[in-house]
């Protein structure tokens, strides 16, 4: 099972591919998507759309995470995060893919254990679990912290299954 | 030239197509497309690309006219509304087609010739512009407002010159 998780925003949209076989983790590949505040919304959405679509054509994911963005900022720019984020599931839909939509939340738990752990927590826990050489940037980080928290049916048993593995046998 | 005009929303999307023909507008189709509360957001986000993408496949305008939605409303809303507004967009920049955003002062600036002009307004002024025999949706009428801005450079000369039309000759 090869899963895209997406951690969606106008100025920077985080990507991260993972597969799961059985309860092993394997990292696939990681990245962002920028687009310049000098650009219109529309094109600066066309360049989203095309990233990530050209991400699904290249790696065939089966299923995508996505964040559920923080709304409590000012009218506008959740205005336009909204339209981001719009665009990355448009990018899933597309191709027909199932969509599974997770909150901070819910990833941190599944990640880390703890639901108020904080972004370099996150990425510390993703480098052990997908057992990376060097640390994703932040945004690919938290994308690729969604897809674990799906390829764990979006509950907190990702960390605790990292420490089962670490006591039972190095992986 | 062939403009496609889109009032955006998560429920209703409306939209609009007209013809330019030197100063003279045609309505070629209006229409809107809903999507059920009941469903979740990735297959509405759905519906309203794959919907649009119908419609410009179809009817093949040259230009999109968009309506920059109204904000202030609470953040979820806000959320949802800019998911859907971003949807719409993918559809026009999908197939490359410029779009171009107009504030719904803008429109009612070029249609009615007043900028706080009431929604009935807008309707009955798309009704004589276009000499439609009936009267569009709500959200129809203003996705054609939309497109009959964008028709006038997003200038306040629409009302003026059917005003002018109809001293001169009726048209």
């Amino acid at each position: 099972m090869r899963i895209l998780g997406i951690d969606p925003g106008l100025h920077i949209t985080g990507f991260g591919i993972i597969d799961k076989m059985g309860s092993k983790l394997a990292y696939v590949s990681s990245g962002c998507i920028k687009t310049s505040s000098d650009s219109k919304l529309p094109p600066r959405l066309k360049l989203i759309l095309d990233g990530l679509n050209s991400i699904i054509l290249q790696h065939d994911p089966h299923y995508v995470a996505i964040e559920q963005v923080f709304v409590n900022i000012n009218p506008k720019s959740t205005l336009l995060l909204g339209q981001a984020r719009g665009a990355a599931i448009c990018a899933a839909v597309l191709n027909s893919l199932e969509v599974s939509e997770y909150t901070a939340l819910q990833i941190k738990q599944a990640v880390v254990g703890n639901g108020h752990a904080k972004k370099e927590q996150v990425q510390e826990m993703v480098v052990r679990l997908l057992r990376l050489e060097g640390k994703p940037g932040i945004d690919a980080s938290d994308a690729l912290a969604c897809a674990i928290c799906h390829a764990h049916g979006g509950s907190g048993s990702a960390a605790a299954m990292y420490y089962y593995l670490k006591r039972g046998r190095v992986v």
